[in-house]
């Protein structure tokens, strides 16, 4: 087990209520009405949300690194890394859609142990801690604790698209949906989200990236499931991009098989 | 034009304060949790809110007509009609998404006047009027007002789930998917909310029942845009399913082009 201190995680919060700060002003508006679909408005406030979340961190730890979508790694090999992503669900954000969110995780030598995903716009918000429960607090509800949900036959699976596959990873992902018992399709981070609420059984993604995921890990095994490769192995800098998440454990090995063919 | 009275506003807008009532103490309660993704919760949420929906039309519009998807037509001969689903996006429901909606339509003659789209997670609703501008409110911020895309080569296109299609609507839908910019899953009726909000240009959809198209009709209209089935053609009570809807209508034509091959 690591130290998380709970300074590290009053930073994380006070990282993504700065970022909620930058964020909000642009969902919906009329400046991105007007940029029909283009993603370029968004990346500006991306790249705003990391400049002040960097800003946060480097003031607070001047020994940790920090690696965000938009400005790359600074000290990767410092002992405790953070992982960024500021709006997470791009495509979401574009259209609307209130399920995009603002990503923060911390490696501790290159394993995440402190994962925080904000949805700005709802005011939802779920904290995880490698080793004590995972905290959500919502106006919506929901209770953060994943469900048991041992038989991919039982299991509600969700996915953000189906164009997000490269062709070698098609026919894995199409076993695993066609096992399930359904899919649901959307979500980027929300789907996680929703898993570590009991709500969703199965994640199954690709192409991801470590700020994509590193949040995520403590959040899920925080609520009793797991975020690991396609191999069922935890994920790490160097993984390939394929995403599974599980809330019941007991279903990591028959969707890993499903997955591995 | 029609004369929808200010009264039918006012009882559509009473009937979704009473559907909320019902279904908000059911979204992501453990109730759902354990139902492991069966339905049958929101269903009985469903029946409940339509119940209580049919009771306030009845009494203050006795000789009006009621169509409801849980307990079927009701005088659907009536010069007024409408066309309910209190839960519209079963499967964002059931897995926690507060992107479901609660669908409350009325036809005059056959004709949609009157609908109204209410998300009662978040707050927000759509409340369109025939010959009106379409008000909207949330507390996400956002305007009523399609924005312009006169080509699809440009288009934000949204769609459910690529599973939604009977297989003679596959070859069309996929011919639009390939000319749009980009296409976003998910979102059941909000997609065709977000369009009236100008963060979406086309939304394709088959196997839709006429209380999932009804109330969407005067709320994109009023926003400048239009529903219609695959071929342009406004929706009818004997329409075959296929919904079309654009916010620009000068997309319309090249829309159907794709479509009908």
């Amino acid at each position: 087990m690591s130290a998380v201190e709970p300074a590290f995680v009053a930073a994380a919060e006070a990282a993504a209520d700065l970022a909620g700060q930058v964020i909000r002003p642009l969902f919906r508006s009329p400046l991105l009405v007007e940029a029909k679909g283009d993603a370029s408005p968004v990346t500006e406030a991306d790249r705003q949300a990391e400049l002040a979340i960097r800003a946060l961190l480097r003031e607070r730890f001047p020994e940790h690194g920090i690696w965000g979508e938009e400005y790359g790694p600074e000290r990767p090999e410092a002992e405790w890394l953070w992982v960024l992503d500021p709006i997470d669900g791009t495509r979401a954000f574009v259209t609307g859609r209130p399920l995009f969110g603002t990503l923060i995780g911390l490696l501790h030598r290159g394993r995440p142990v402190l994962g925080l995903i904000d949805q700005p716009g709802i005011g939802e918000r779920w904290i995880g801690v490698e080793g004590e429960p995972t905290r959500f607090r919502s106006p919506l509800g929901g209770t953060a604790r994943c469900r048991p949900c041992p038989a991919v036959g039982n299991a509600e699976l969700s996915c953000t698209s189906p164009d997000m596959f490269e062709p070698e990873d098609r026919p894995g992902f199409e076993r695993l949906r066609a096992a399930a018992r359904r899919v649901t399709w959307g979500g980027d981070c929300y789907a996680y989200g929703l898993l570590a609420l009991g709500l969703v059984d199965v994640v199954c993604e690709s192409t991801m990236k470590p700020w994509d995921w590193a949040a995520l890990v403590p959040v899920v095994a925080g609520a009793g499931g797991r975020v690991t490769g396609w191999d069922g192995r935890p994920l790490t800098l160097g993984s390939d991009g394929r995403v599974l998440a599980v809330g019941d454990p007991a279903l990591l090995e028959e969707a890993v098989g499903l997955l591995g063919g």
